[in-house]
């Protein structure tokens, strides 16, 4: 082909990095989205997400790490397991993370891509447009399950295990909550009930917390996710106050109640994921195809923090491989998906494990990285290389070998 | 584990690459295989196998390359199509590749892999033994399909589009033909009637050639899969040279009929292959699996000398995750097979697109090659590569870009 044009249906994390790599090789790239800039720094609160250093690097290679990590990045994370004997204890990253709000971050990410030569369409894409669509492009990528393309990809019921959400959440941006020390994300577990993921969070008024409760179906914190706020905030704010009381206290302990409340009402979010694989590639007819990227390849609950990093490594390894192609066809998906399976699938295992009642091994390897530093170290980094953290948890033997190793090195 | 040991039943050229890789890294390994290496010289020709230089480098890196290419070795392939008007002409490797009998190597490489600490255990496997097997390795690989192993891999039909041999072989080591100029081996196509490649070989006797026809089933030579020599060894030559004659001409000039003969009456192997693919890992029980190499894994027609090669490098990522692995289970069957998988399947797709009436592409392709030197030393090249060389000939629009991108460059 003479010049390439490459589609990308959707402007998330992954069809602007995608975007932008594609730009940055001089590649056409045309992103197709609903949404233009200001509607989504006026919409709802659509996800609380951390960038780990692996995406802040693609960050900096495309040159759109805009938010310094020095002033807006974190270096830990702080385990908290309310037991009867609490556990606290953390683990450091070699390279800091950071969380911006996607309502920041991505309007300023579609400016870059524009600023680059790309070509943004803000309009929804009707069914029947299909055909002329496929024509104008050479390979179509999709990055969001929202239009005709959405739908055209079949779940991997080998992959899928569940046909409904593991945890129902209630997901906000909090006022009010004072820093940790060091800057980190909380992961703290209340047995039976789910977990609380407190995030560092830049945001339109400066920094808050996301405060990304996970709450077990049936257990004591399942009714906020459907607490109305806009009914009454005291009453929401006072509930949430006496569940994390409760539930976990180490991220209540850092509240000034005065101060605490959402960002703004509609930065909260509640409901469910169901985690999904699905097929990347459907054939369009006359030679084309579409691929998938992002969470209409693979979905996962937010409970890691997996999904935007894997969204944006999954498009990495498609737009390197669109660079070196001038075919777009069933082996060129295949070679794609070869690429990023391992990691892809590690996530998505690794976040579906972390939803499950844990078995003894586990347990055993979380006795051991509250009094072993390094082991904690390494389950943290591995936050970045989500294939390695399922290499080490994939099986009870597994576990086993790795507390084995980390204690024989201690 | 405190120390590894690994069992490996067969000792093919997939077992004995990956034993010496085994021993090379201090693993303990055992290979267990019925016949000892005085068995091995003494039985039928067993294949005729090219070995490219990328299984020759590993040959160097285990320190067993023990027939040197400028003694032994080629540098071309030269192609002759027997059209109303013949097209001849070569491609070179940037690297020499070898052929010797394995009825040589084998026992060479047997007593390289005990010289090293590595096991021989010359016997039958009964099929009541399984468990005990299972009992005494951490991992058992299966390099034979003969025995009760060889038997557990199902097909993968998804990759094994026959039921049925595509070509009836007649294989055989001959003296009496003189070497091409520069050394290479021959690829000769009869359209309609088959192929003929003509392997310069290292046996018993010295330099030999290997003569494998490949006869479409139904044309003028598919007989020859059926000719006796036994019988009337006169005759048998006979017919060969006659049918040379007509279907592969520029063979047929480099023979001196006085000396044409087998080199011995039993080097003669006649049949066919049904290329195939299966499942590469079974689970044993007990936290015990086997995991397939070779053509228990994989099983292609010799027409474009893939199988050996393939095996060796896929014993040898096998190999090399053994080493760095303490878990043998289903997810290092996963990681394995997605190291493999790529050139895997390139070489079986790209032999049984070989197998099939080439597309008007694939004409065009060799008419382009035939005047292009630097396409046909692309080609060449490909067959140490063969998952570059199916990235070039899967789709008719690849290969058309193929011919169009080396045509630019000339």
């Amino acid at each position: 082909m003479d010049k390439k044009h490459i589609g990308i249906i959707g402007a998330g994390v992954a069809g602007l990095h995608l975007g932008l790599l594609l730009r940055q090789h001089g590649v056409d790239a045309t992103i197709i989205t609903e949404r233009n800039p200001d509607e989504i720094a006026g919409m709802r609160l659509p996800n609380t997400v951390a960038h780990h250093y692996v995406t802040l690097d693609r960050e900096r290679s495309l040159g759109v790490c805009h938010w310094p990590v020095e002033e807006y990045g974190y270096s830990h994370h702080h385990h908290y397991f309310n037991t009867p004997q609490p556990l606290a204890f953390s683990g450091g990253f070699t390279s800091m993370s950071r969380g911006v709000d996607y309502r920041v971050y991505l309007p300023r990410l579609m400016q870059d891509f524009a600023e680059r030569g790309g070509t943004l369409e803000y309009r929804a894409i009707a069914a029947d447009e299909l055909p002329k669509l496929a024509a104008r492009f050479d390979l179509i990528v999709v990055g969001t399950g929202r239009g005709p393309f959405g739908q055209m990809f079949e779940p991997v019921a080998e992959h899928s295990p569940f046909n409904r959400p593991q945890r129902a959440l209630c997901v906000g941006l909090y006022t009010g909550l004072r820093p940790t020390d060091p800057p980190g994300v909380t992961l703290s577990v209340s047995p039976g009930h789910g977990e609380l993921i407190d995030i560092p969070m830049l945001s339109f008024s400066g920094k808050v917390d996301a405060l990304l409760l996970e709450n077990v179906p049936g257990g004591d914190l399942e009714e906020l996710a459907r607490l109305r706020y806009d009914d009454d905030p005291k009453k929401f704010r006072m509930t949430v106050l006496a569940k994390l009381e409760k539930h976990h206290p180490s991220v209540y302990d850092r509240i000034d109640q005065a101060r605490f409340d959402l960002q703004q009402p509609h930065d909260l979010l509640q409901g469910g994921v169901v985690p999904t694989v699905r097929r990347t590639s459907v054939d369009l007819g006359d030679g084309k195809i579409a691929i998938a990227v992002g969470d209409v390849h693979s979905v996962v609950d937010p409970v890691i923090g997996q999904g935007a990093n894997i969204a944006s490594y999954s498009a990495w390894v498609l737009g390197e491989e669109i660079v070196k192609s001038n075919q777009f066809d069933a082996l060129f998906c295949e070679r794609v998906d070869r690429k990023r399976e391992e990691r892809v699938l590690g996530a998505q295992r690794w976040t579906n494990f972390m939803l499950m009642p844990p078995n003894p091994e586990f347990l055993g390897l979380v006795g051991a990285m509250s009094a072993n530093r390094a082991l904690c170290d390494e389950f943290t980094e591995n936050f970045n290389y989500p294939e390695r953290q399922w290499a080490r948890l994939a099986t009870p033997a597994r576990i086993k070998s790795w507390v084995a190793e980390a204690s024989a090195r201690a």
